[in-house]
């Protein structure tokens, strides 16, 4: 395994994830402040790929200088505050995630374990219940 | 601003990227010791949605349980061995893009700012360097 370079993907792609929910409180407050913007701001992610974080910002730039600088300011501003507990909400996450899947995985195989105990008996084949 | 809900949803984000990064593994994995499982996994990947972790979990689960056990087990690797980093890479990563996006606006600025005097000189006209 490369645990280096997926740590190196998983901070990209949390990256683009955080300028895109930047955009989308941006849109959110002007569509109060200035909804003639937001209408433009929303027309414009809509036509560009927003999941590429960097190339979106560079692309506005040459559209609206003011935003760019609110969606940097936001970004930063969402990193530290959603980042500090990530660690411990992920490995959280996926710990409850994989504890209710492996229960499911434990259901299936004692639900399939007994139908075939019960037609073994019945039939005595050679059906393995743990081979499911 | 409502950094509990993006909190929630990056966690979520960062589960489904883990999950798919665990599965490329296993893919990789196997090619080299079960070719024809790998055949079959690349297969599966390439018709189910693998973008929403946990569904595609449980849809694997009814065709192969073994390797959703191994999906679990590299996923939980996966978060253990790259998260702890996560913060400071995320933040270190959106601080030195902004710094970049910044010299950028500066030097897109200057230009125009130079270019406008330049023709503010020559032509006298009323434009305002400052509002590019």
């Amino acid at each position: 395994m490369y645990p280096k370079k997926i740590a190196n993907d998983t901070a990209e792609v949390i990256q683009n994830y955080l300028t895109y929910q930047a955009v989308r409180i941006i849109l959110d407050q002007l569509s109060e402040t200035n909804p003639k913007q937001a209408i433009w701001l929303r027309q414009y992610t809509a036509s560009h790929n927003i999941q590429k974080g960097e190339s979106f910002i560079e692309g506005l730039m040459g559209e609206d200088k003011e935003l760019v600088m609110r969606i940097l300011k936001v970004r930063e501003y969402l990193a530290s505050e959603v980042m500090e507990f990530m660690p411990q909400m992920v490995r959280h996450g996926i710990s409850q995630a994989n504890m209710e899947h492996r229960r499911q995985l434990l259901e299936r195989l004692t639900r399939s374990s007994s139908v075939s105990s019960t037609s073994s008996e019945s039939e005595n084949d050679d059906s393995n219940p743990n081979c499911d």
